[in-house]
């Protein structure tokens, strides 16, 4: 992971790119890249099995959402691996597995 | 990364909540996630200094991102890392340092 | 509609909101409201009831949307509605009824 | 608006394509279609002029997000215009101008 970060950081210098990289132009590319991932699941049905050529354009598609929600986090700095091990464990506390257990929540259905 | 991917699953797994972790749903969760980290974002001017308290915000919607997006893979039998790193190399292909200096390009504008 | 847009574009101007209405952060707004109206069927099931609630939930985000979709072509000065009887028409073209009827397509998977 | 409504359900009908259209999958298309939407403005800077091949695209991807707005209201009977004029209403009580004047606000920051 820190060598991916690492390695985005030089691709976009090199490019000179980080002049375009806005947190705002970074966290819509998130959310369009986010998007053509939602795309690809649009019309399937439950009972249906996964085309395998869909598992591999979500590959691509997944990568795309995090190279830019890691060049939005180093923007930011922000320590993204950091920041998920901290929610998750709000998370353990909002969701006791007892009263959880079995029942569809989202993860991150917090207060905050 | 590998030790929270580790974490998430026993998190979902203690709470018997793979049963509603199907890739379509898992998807969703990712964009509406992203939605909510770009809502951070939404009026924010160019010339404006960013609010810390958007900063702590955008921390937590990023992890949300994240966890979403690797239950997601773990799903699809994806390394997300590695996904990462495959396309960041097809990327470098793509926009030879030479012609993409300093010009607008998003990383994955590519043809596939 | 005619009369809605009349509506929308006074409740802009005697607040002077005109100003923070850029097309791209329109664009972002018709995208977070649309996130907000797909959060409501995240954890849906394809055998599921319609909850009325969410139902009316429903109503008032994709108000939102529309709202925002509005404000938007307002600044571009595209009439929305001919835009779509023009778009249709299109899929018309695309997808005559022999060939599609039954055939899962998306009523925009045009080449352009 | 009537007339275009009719003209989607014939459409839809011709096609045989009702049977997709769970309020699900439209919402989700919706929201696809607001974040290619989206995704035209993406790297416009505020003082960039607007480029005309981008308005003509951005017509036909604000008449996709409608037409599925559209059939998605269809499907839990909902009249959109009316739901609109309703929040819009409950924004004027919301955000009076006197205090709202010049002031960013989102038009959907409500409670509910």
């Amino acid at each position: 992971m820190k060598q991916l970060i690492e390695e985005l950081r030089r691709f976009r210098d090199e490019r000179d790119w980080g002049q375009f990289h806005t947190p705002k132009d970074l966290a819509i590319s998130v959310s369009v890249e986010a998007a053509e991932l939602l795309e690809l699941f649009q019309w399937q049905k439950e009972a249906d099995q996964l085309d395998p050529k869909v598992r591999d354009k979500a590959s691509g598609e997944a990568a795309d959402v995090l190279m830019y929600l890691l060049l939005l986090c180093d923007r930011l700095e922000i320590d993204l691996v950091t920041a998920a091990r901290d929610k998750l464990d709000r998370n353990r506390r909002r969701f006791p597995v007892a009263g959880s257990r079995g029942v569809a929540k989202p993860v991150d259905q917090e207060a905050d």
